[in-house]
């Protein structure tokens, strides 16, 4: 049978745009022994992807040129050479953007269909919801009445922090670019209070008056200017979580920013990276738990935005440097 | 009686002048009840002083103009009227650049003449052989076989960070101002690789040479541009300890960088700033003993340079910021 893939023809310069992405239609040939053949449903488009198809050093390899792109998949089990896979089995796995591919079972996980929409693995109970969990409460700490902000916070990583600071008893401050996301925020996700970025003059002064005793953790989704102005409002032993600097992304050269060191020691602050893969793997099952649990108690709650089609993939995942996405971005591939 | 007194007669622009200070003559009253009558026989400068010449927030009170200096200070009890102090005892304090001055008892720590150097309590069992303790040990976590960098390596605070670095199992790199210093971190500290910046064109380079298996801890007393070259070497979790951004303190404007977000996310690397008055302060009991076994077993040594006369004082602080100190600088005021 036959299959369309999606390959990286060229790294992108600055924003990424379709031309980059190169459809093929290749052969896929029948499972063999530990082997499944897998339709793809869900798509997760991410925006630490674009890291990938630089070519540099990462916490990850780099995409190559003429090869297809890869990312977290959702697949329903078309054929089965695996002992604990049946026809029918819905898994999550780290996949190439193909309609049908061949994988080895030992790289799939399980995913049950009836304890969350199916798409969910891809966010709240996948790397979004464990990104948000760990940075926040392992490397941020957050203690009862503190002030947390959020930038990306109507994003899938900035929605769930919100409201597991809330569960932790925090004030939160959720920033975000449009006045629909800040209504999103407030009323959906929790947040005490919201920052449209867009429309605020100067970002310092809008932090300052929103978090009216300083900042205690900054869960930070997007660097650069939003990162500058926290720091200028951070409180003594502040903690920040580098989760992304999305505002950095699709700049080729060094950018250059206020100087940190000076304020990380008159204000006794930690910056802090992570990237959940790397750094929590061996806490997954603990943490993909307590998110279902506040799942189910009604505690937490997302948003997704759903594209259909395998062609739309590359469209879908440009889109994400523009904003366009309330949540989680998936797109849908097949019906399940 | 009378005494001299040192006071900030305007706040420095840049490098500190004797011009920003003024001298005094002052009467000294009679020690009240709980108070004693103190003479100074060693004065600690120290480049943190800089920061509170500035009008603005930091981690201590500025200083006033015309009114006294104060840094730590080791002095005689004249006259006292305190139970636990009498006359002829040692005691450090947080004390006025004054030849003579009333304290109240409470606020001093009496120290052992016996047990080590009077002046060894200002340096070494004293906040900079406490900051490299707790900087290093508690936000660096040094381990076994690890590569730790430290910047100012010749001074108090870097002289001792190697070496604990070292009874810690680890690799160390210094890096200093001058071949000298070099040849003395390396003969006297213990340490293994040396780098003076100022004959070194590529730092990056020099530092990725000398620290073959890369960076893990960087113990950074300077800030700025070695910072910066660092980073291009820091290994996966590594640890940056922002204790002093000495190349910073003299710039009154926003100085720029490269942003460190990116860095830190790829890499899963901290960076936290302290100061060990504000973060250690009910751990210092624990510091010293620490620090006074090593001493004594001799596996901790220190440098330090001596000033004769009060009225150096101002110099003696000025003449830290073109690094002409090795090792704790103290100005001794009177004999013993």
């Amino acid at each position: 049978m036959k299959t369309q893939s999606i390959l990286l023809k060229e790294r992108p310069k600055k924003t990424p745009q379709t031309s980059n992405f190169e459809f093929k239609e290749e052969e896929v040939k029948s499972p063999k022994e530990n082997e499944v053949l897998l339709k793809t449903i869900y798509v997760s488009v991410d925006p630490y992807l674009r890291g990938r198809m630089r070519d540099e050093e990462s916490y990850i390899e780099p995409f190559q040129i003429g090869k297809p792109i890869t990312s977290a998949i959702i697949a329903k089990v078309e054929k089965s050479e695996c002992e604990n896979l049946k026809e029918g089995d819905y898994v999550l796995g780290h996949l190439a953007w193909k309609e049908y591919q061949i994988a080895k079972g030992e790289n799939l996980q399980k995913v049950d269909s009836n304890q969350a929409k199916l798409s969910a693995y891809l966010g709240i109970l996948g790397m979004t919801g464990l990104t948000a969990y760990f940075g926040l409460t392992d490397i941020g700490q957050p203690k009862e009445g503190e002030t947390v902000l959020v930038s990306g916070a109507a994003g899938s990583v900035g929605s769930a922090v919100g409201q597991i600071a809330k569960i932790y008893g925090c004030k939160t401050i959720g920033i975000a670019g449009s006045d629909e996301k800040i209504k999103l925020i407030k009323e959906k996700f929790n947040y005490d209070e919201g920052i449209n970025y867009k429309t605020t003059e100067n970002m310092k002064e809008a932090i300052s008056k929103a978090a009216s005793n300083g900042v205690d953790v900054y869960f930070d989704n997007v660097g650069g200017k939003i990162l500058d102005a926290t720091l200028q409002n951070i409180n003594r032993n502040g903690r920040v979580i580098n989760c992304g600097a999305i505002s950095q992304y699709n700049k080729e050269e060094t950018v250059t920013g206020p100087r940190v060191e000076g304020i990380l020691i008159k204000k006794s602050v930690k910056m802090q990276g992570f990237t959940v893969r790397n750094d929590y793997k061996e806490n997954f099952a603990e943490g993909t738990k307590q998110l279902a649990k506040w799942l189910q108690e009604g505690k937490l709650k997302y948003e997704e935005t759903v594209r259909e089609g395998f062609e739309n993939i590359p469209q879908a995942f440009i889109d994400l440097f523009s904003g366009e996405n309330k949540g989680k971005m998936v797109v849908k591939v097949a019906d399940e």
